[in-house]
C-alpha cells in the first residue's frame, strides 16, 4: 500500500491514459524502469486534471523483494518532481486500494474577494466575492448526515445511487483564504467541488440557505452552485475498514 | 509603467523568444490583442526559467488613451493565470524600467532537511540537509556591503564589473522553510541562487564561513556553494531613483 502525494498541475488526472501524462501512468513507469515488471497500481479512486492530493493511497502487487525502504528510495528517484511516495507498507492480500474504503477527507482552498492570483493560480480556486464566514458555516452544517446528494453531483455521471454520507465539514479562514475539510463515506463526481461553490454563493449571499435544503429534498442540481475550478482541491485522506 | 505578478514555472523565463512561451511574450501579445499595436514590454531585467515575481516592473509605451484602470482589467482577462498586471500607473517619458533601478529584493524559498516536497516543487527550493540557523544567519553578514561578487556569480556571464552592494539579508525560518530576502544594488547572474545555496552549506556544516570571505577577496567560484534551484527565486520589489 503506497500513500502518495502529488501536485496535479500538468497532469492529465490519475487514471492512465495512452499517450498523457497522468499519475498512475508514472507510477507504473517509474515500477516498471526500477523492476521490469509490470505492475498495475491501483488507486482508492481517481482524481481530476489539476487536482492535487496530500495522501492518495494506492495498492500494487509486486514480486520483487527488495525491502520496503529501498523501494521507496528507488521509486521518488524515478519519479517527476510532482509526485512523492511518502509510504509504503505491506497489506493483507484482500486489501483493495477502492473497495475497501470506509471514509476520504478532500480539503478545497479558495481565495475571495478582490484580484486572481497568479502566483497560487494552480494551488487555490478563486472566487470573486467576499463571504459571510458565519452564514457560510451556518449552511454547511445542513449538508452533514445521510443524504441523497444528487443535487451537488456533475450531470455528467453514471452512478445511480446518489445517497452518501458527510461526517464532518471543518471551515477555516485566514485573510482571503477560505480552506475546506469535508470527510464522507464517499463523494460523487464534483460532489467537493460544487459543495464549496454553493457555500460560497450561501456566504456572499447569490444564493439562499433553502437552495440547499430543497437541493436535498429534490436532487435538483439547478439549485445549487458553480462547480470551484479543479486547482484547489486536495484528496487529503483515505481510510480504511 | 506595470507592476506584475508571475508564476515562472512553465515558461521560459522573462525574455521574449520565438517559439516560447516567455512572459514578455505573453504581455506584449495581450497588448497586441487589445490595442493592435506591436509594443515592447521592457522589464527591470530578465528573470530565468521557473523563477516567479512578486512584482517585476515594465514599462510600455503605448498611444491607446484608455483610462488605466480599464486597460488593466483589460489585459488581465487577455492574461494566463500565472501572470496578474496587479498596478499600471503613468510615469514621465525619461522613466526607464531597467536603467533607473536602485535597487532590488529577491526572495528564495527553501526547505531543508527531510524529504523533498511533491506539492511544493515548483514554488521551493529544496536543501537535503537541516542547517544551523544561527550559523546560517552569522555568515550571511558577511555578505552585507560592497564587494567584489565575481565568486557568487555564474562563470556563464559576459559581464566584466562584478562590483555590486547588499544592502540587508534577512532569513526567517518556519518549520522546514527558509525564507532570504535579498536588498542590493544589483546582481550578478545566478547571485542569489549562489549566495543561498553557499549560506546552507555554511550552515549544514558542509562549507566554512571563511569561504565567503575568501570568495569575496579572490572571485573565486570554486570556494562557494552550489547554485539553488530556479523555483525557489521570486523577484519581490524593485526600486527606482
Amino acid at each position: 500500500m503506497l500513500t502518495i502525494e502529488y501536485k496535479g498541475t500538468g497532469f492529465c488526472g490519475w487514471q492512465k491514459q495512452s499517450g498523457k501524462q497522468t499519475i498512475q501512468g508514472e507510477l507504473e513507469e517509474a515500477f516498471f524502469k526500477l523492476t521490469g515488471e509490470k505492475i498495475v497500481v491501483e488507486g482508492s479512486g481517481r482524481t481530476d486534471k489539476g487536482v492535487h492530493a496530500i495522501a492518495q493511497v494506492a495498492t500494487a502487487k509486486i514480486e520483487n523483494k527488495m525491502p520496503l525502504k529501498n523501494l521507496k528510495y528507488a521509486l521518488n528517484n524515478l519519479l517527476p518532481d510532482a509526485i512523492f511516495v511518502k509510504k509504503i507498507v505491506q497489506k493483507p492480500d484482500d486489501f483493495h486500494a477502492r473497495f475497501s474504503t470506509k471514509r476520504k477527507t478532500y480539503r478545497y482552498v479558495s481565495l475571495v474577494g478582490g484580484d486572481r492570483s497568479a502566483l497560487e493560480w494552480d494551488t487555490c480556486g478563486f472566487y470573486a466575492y467576499d463571504v459571510d464566514f458565519e452564514k457560510l458555516t451556518n449552511a454547511s452544517k445542513l449538508l452533514i448526515g445521510k443524504h441523497n446528494f444528487k443535487g451537488f453531483c456533475s450531470t455528467n455521471t453514471q452512478v445511480t445511487n446518489f445517497e452518501r454520507e458527510i461526517y464532518d465539514i471543518k471551515i477555516s479562514r485566514s485573510g482571503r483564504k477560505i480552506v475546506f475539510e469535508i470527510c464522507g463515506n464517499g463523494f460523487l463526481y464534483n460532489m467537493v467541488r460544487i459543495i464549496v461553490g454553493t457555500l460560497l454563493d450561501v456566504g456572499s449571499g447569490r444564493l439562499d440557505e433553502k437552495n440547499i435544503l430543497r437541493a436535498l429534498e429534490t436532487g435538483d442540481r439547478q439549485l445549487t452552485g458553480k462547480t470551484m475550478p479543479a486547482n484547489g482541491l486536495y484528496l487529503k485522506k483515505v481510510e480504511y475498514i
